[in-house]
C-alpha cells in the first residue's frame, strides 16, 4: 500500500494503517519522512504528557487511570511507552504488559512501545516524532511515559508540554530523582502508592527540594498522593496537570514552548543532514581507510584527518551542495 | 602557561600540568584539541580495562585492589570515574570518594573524576580522550569506570580493550545487567562480596546466561569470585583480564580493535565538525527564524525547512568549504 493511502487511511480511523505509519517514522526512513511531512499541517493541537520516574512506582497504572478518566470524559487517548535502559533488548518487555489488553477493544486508545534501536537521530526526536503522528490522527492527549532517571528519560519526557515525575514514599527515590536531574524538569509531582509508608513526609521533602531550585518563575509544582490501583488520587492528579497547561496557555508560554520545539527540531534535522552527507561523501571517497591507518600508526591525529576528509569531500564532484570549481580548490 | 609547556611538564611527571590538560581535553576546546594532537603520536600503549555494574556493587573498591595490587608489581596506574546518570548534579559525588585520598601520595596513581555536562561530542568520546592523554603520559594500566547499567554506561566502558562487569549475589542483578544489555559486552565478570548471599549461584546463573549468546567467538568471558574489601580473589580476577589482553593479543584482536577505534574516532571528529559547520552557517544566514515560524505554522515540515537551510548555507559565501561561484548556484 503506498504511503498516501496509509495516511488516508490512518486519519479515517484505522488503528491497523496508523501502527505501520509509526513503524515507518521510528524506523526512520525516507517513507517516514514523507509521513511526517504529510502529516505535520495537521499535529499541534494534542495535549502531550511526558510522565517518568523511578522502575516500579506504578506509571504505567496510574496513566491507566488517568486513560479510563479521561475516556469517561469523551477523550482520546494516546500512549508512547518507551524504555531507554534497554539498549540491547529494546524495551520488549513493556509490549508485553497487561493493559494492552484492557484497552485492546477501545478504539479511543492507541498504545505504542517503542524499542531503543535503531533510532539513529537519538530516542528524543523518534519519540517526538512518532508523538506527532498521535497527535495528527487526532487523539486528544498523548502520554509519553518512560521508565528510568537518567538522560535519555529526561530529554524523552521533554518532548511534552508538561513533565510529571511518579514517586513512591521513602527518602532514597526523591533524592535519586534529584540527583538524576528529574527534579528539575518535573511540573507535576505524584507520591504514587500513598497508601504504603510515610506519604506525607515524602511530600513534604519533595516539596522542600523544590524549594532549593530557584529558576522555576511562577509555576509552582504541585505534589499529590496517589493510590493508583485503586483510583485514589488519580484525578486529583490529573487536574494538576490540567492546571499546568492552563497557566501554559494563560502565560502564551504553551506558544513559546511550540514554537522553540519546532526550532529545534529543524535545527536536529539539519545536524542529522550535514553529519549524513558527511559521511557519505567521505565513504564514497575512499580515503578513510588510508587515514585510519596513519592515525592508528600515531603519524596523524584524528583531527586532522577529518579536516583533510572534510575538505576532500567539499571538493568532491559527487557532492550535491558543491559542485567542484577552481575557486574551491584555491580555498 | 602556554598549552605546548603544560604538555612538556605533565610529560615530565607533573600531576598538576596533568590536570590542567586533561581539563583542557575535558572541555573540547581548540586548546584541547591541540593537545590531543600533541600527545596522539605517544598514545597507545597502556591497557585500557573498562569496569561497569550496577550501583553499590563495590566498583571502586576492586579498582583500589587492583591499583594496589599492579603498584607493587611496579605498574603505574590511571583511573577515569564516569557518572552518566547524573546529568545536573555531573558526577560530583565522585569526585569526593575517599580513595582520592589514600592515593594522593602516590605519584605513580591518578584518578580523575569526569562530570557529565559539557561533553558536546558524548561523554564516551570525551572518556576515551581523557584516557588517550593518561595513556600518552605514560600510565601502564588505565581504568575506565563507570557507575549503572545503561546506554551511555555500555559506551563508556566500550573505551576500553577489555570490558570488566561487577555484579553481587543475587539473581535481580545479573538479570537486570542481561536487560540492560551489559552482559553481552561483559570480557570478565566479578562477583564481588561474594562471602554474601549465594554466590556460587550467581556465578551460576552468570555462566548459564553467557551461554546464550553465541556472538561470543573464542573467547569464554571467566566469572570469578572477590571480596574487594579484604583483597580477596582480587589477584585471580586481575589475571583473568589479564588473560583476556594477551587473548586479543595473540589472536591480532587487540591491533584490529584499536584500528577501528581509530577509524571510528575520525568519523566522530567528521560528524561533529560537519554538524558544527552547518549550524554555524545556518545561524549565521539568519532565515532559521522565519522557517521556524513557518514549520509553527504548519506551512511547511521541518525536514523541508532543514532542506532550504542546507542549501542556502552551502551557497553561503561565508562556507569555506564551498565559496560561492554561478556553478554553486546552479545545483
Amino acid at each position: 500500500m503506498s504511503t498516501d493511502s496509509l495516511v488516508e487511511e490512518a486519519l479515517a480511523g484505522s488503528p491497523q494503517a496508523l501502527a505501520r505509519l509509526i513503524s515507518l517514522v521510528e524506523d526512520g526512513d525516507p517513507e517516514g519522512q514523507a509521513v511526517l511531512r504529510a502529516l505535520h499541517p495537521r499535529a499541534g493541537r494534542a495535549d502531550l504528557i511526558g510522565v517518568t520516574g523511578p522502575p516500579g512506582v506504578g506509571k504505567s497504572t496510574l496513566v491507566d487511570a488517568w486513560t479510563a478518566s479521561l475516556r469517561r470524559g469523551g477523550k482520546t487517548v494516546g500512549i508512547v511507552a518507551v524504555d531507554p535502559s534497554s539498549p540491547f533488548t529494546g524495551g520488549a518487555l513493556l509490549g508485553d504488559r497487561v493493559r494492552m489488553q484492557d484497552h485492546s477493544t477501545d478504539p479511543g486508545v492507541f498504545i505504542r512501545s517503542m524499542a531503543t534501536r535503531g533510532h539513529l537521530g537519538g530516542l528524543a526526536p523518534a519519540t517526538a516524532d512518532v508523538a506527532k503522528v498521535l497527535d495528527a490522527a487526532g487523539y486528544d492527549v498523548i502520554f509519553i511515559e518512560t521508565v528510568g532517571t537518567g538522560q535519555a528519560e529526561v530529554d524523552v519526557v521533554g518532548v511534552g508540554d508538561t513533565v510529571v515525575i511518579v514517586l513512591v514514599p521513602g527518602l532514597g527515590d526523591a533524592v535519586q530523582a534529584m540527583k538524576a536531574g528529574i527534579m528539575e524538569i518535573g511540573e507535576a509531582f505524584v507520591v504514587n502508592k500513598a497508601d504504603h509508608g510515610d506519604a506525607d513526609r515524602t511530600v513534604a521533602e519533595i516539596t522542600m527540594l523544590l524549594h532549593l531550585n530557584p529558576d522555576r518563575g511562577d509555576w509552582r509544582p504541585p505534589v499529590v498522593k496517589t493510590v493508583a490501583t485503586s483510583a485514589q488520587g488519580t484525578d486529583d492528579a490529573l487536574a494538576a496537570i490540567e492546571a499546568h497547561r492552563r497557566f501554559l496557555v494563560a502565560n502564551g508560554l504553551l506558544e513559546r514552548r511550540r514554537r522553540d520545539r519546532r526550532r529545534a527540531e529543524i535545527l536536529r534535522v539539519v545536524e542529522s543532514k550535514a553529519r549524513d552527507r558527511a559521511l557519505d561523501l567521505i565513504r564514497r571517497g575512499g580515503r578513510l581507510d588510508e587515514l585510519a591507518e596513519r592515525v592508528y600508526r600515531g603519524e596523524l591525529d584524528p583531527s586532522t584527518a577529518a579536516d583533510e576528509l572534510l575538505t576532500e569531500s567539499a571538493q568532491s564532484p559527487q557532492s550535491a551542495q558543491s559542485p567542484p570549481s577552481d575557486a574551491n580548490r584555491q580555498s
